[in-house]
C-alpha cells in the first residue's frame, strides 16, 4: 500500500477500483456463458439419453484414457468427492459400461475404464454432443469464435502461471 | 447433405469440418478456464471458511435478492435439484443463517431469504472471494481482460438468441 501514496491518490483510487471490477465482471461473465452451455448439454444429455452430466462428464474422461484412470485421479479431475465417483462407479459398472479392476501392489487402489460397450455407448453420445454445441456456438461468427478461443487461452496460461506460482499475493505487492 | 454435393467436395469437407472443431474446442476451452478459477474457489472457501462451493453459491443467488427466492426458483438458478436445495437450505436455517417460510396461498411453496447474521458472513465472505478473483485474474494484462469480457459478451448474447430460439435445428439448415 505505502507505494499508493506516492502518487496522486485521486487517481489511482478509481483505477484500482476499476480494474478489480473487471476481474470480478470477466469471472461472472465466464461463468454465466459456461452455465448457459452446461444447462443446454445437461438438459439434452437427459432428454435425449436419460442420463446425468456427471455420468456424461466421468465417460468422457474414462474416454480420454484408454487404459484407464485411478479412482482418486479420477475424482480429482471431476472434482467431486470419492464418494460421488464410487456411486457413479457402481451404477456404470453394474449395467456393463465400465470396468473396476484392482492394481496389483496397491490394495486399496482401483483402475477405472470403458468396456467396449461403454465405449460404445459414449461415442454415440459424443457426436450428438458436439452437434449440439456447433448448433449452439454457430450462432456467433467464426472469426468472433476465432478470437475468443484465442482470447481464453491467453487466459489458461495467464491463470497456469499464477496457480503455479502459488496462491500466496505476489511478494513484490 | 445434398446441397454438399453441388460444390467440390474437396474444399468443403474440411472447411465444415475445421468449423465444427472450432466450436467444440472454444467449449472446452471455455470448460477449461472456468473450471480453474472454480477449483481455486473451492480451495479457498475450503481453507478460509470451511464451506463448500455450493452453499457459498447459494448464499450468494440470496445476497442478490433481499426479499428471498421461492425455493423452485433458488434451485432452478443453482441447476441443483430441489432435494440439494432442501438440505443445503435445512443446514443453514439451523445455523441461523437463513430463513425459510410459508408463502400465503400457496401451501407448497416457500420463500428463503438470508437472514442479518447470514447477510454479515456472507459479506465477509464475498470481500476475500473477489479478491482471490482479482488476484488470479491479474496475471492477465487489463486490456487483454477488457477484450476477453467483451468477447464473452457477445458470447452470452448469440447464446442467449439461440436458446432463445428454441433447440432444433434452424429450419434454413
Amino acid at each position: 500500500m505505502s507505494t499508493v501514496l506516492e502518487v496522486p491518490r485521486v487517481d489511482v483510487a478509481p483505477r484500482v477500483a476499476a480494474d478489480e471490477h473487471v476481474s470480478l465482471r470477466l469471472w461472472l461473465q465466464l461463468l454465466a456463458c459456461a452455465a448457459l452451455i452446461e444447462r443446454h448439454v445437461r438438459e439434452r444429455l437427459r432428454d435425449r439419453f436419460d442420463i446425468t452430466l456427471p455420468r456424461f462428464d466421468m465417460m468422457a474422461q474414462l474416454d480420454r484414457e484408454p487404459k484407464g484412470l485411478k479412482m482418486s485421479e479420477l475424482s480429482r479431475r471431476l472434482m467431486v468427492t470419492g464418494g460421488n465417483v464410487t456411486g457413479l462407479t457402481d451404477q456404470l459398472v453394474a449395467e456393463g459400461l465400465v470396468m473396476r479392476r484392482g492394481i496389483p501392489g496397491d490394495r486399496r487402489a482401483y483402475n477405472i475404464r470403458l468396456t467396449p460397450k461403454g465405449k460404445h455407448q459414449f461415442d454415440a453420445m459424443a457426436v450428438e454432443h458436439e452437434a449440439w454445441i456447433v448448433d449452439l456456438l454457430g450462432e456467433l461468427p467464426r472469426e468472433a469464435r476465432d478470437t475468443l478461443h484465442e482470447s481464453l487461452g491467453q487466459l489458461k496460461e495467464a491463470l497456469t502461471a499464477r496457480l503455479a506460482a502459488g496462491s500466496e499475493p505476489h511478494a513484490a505487492e
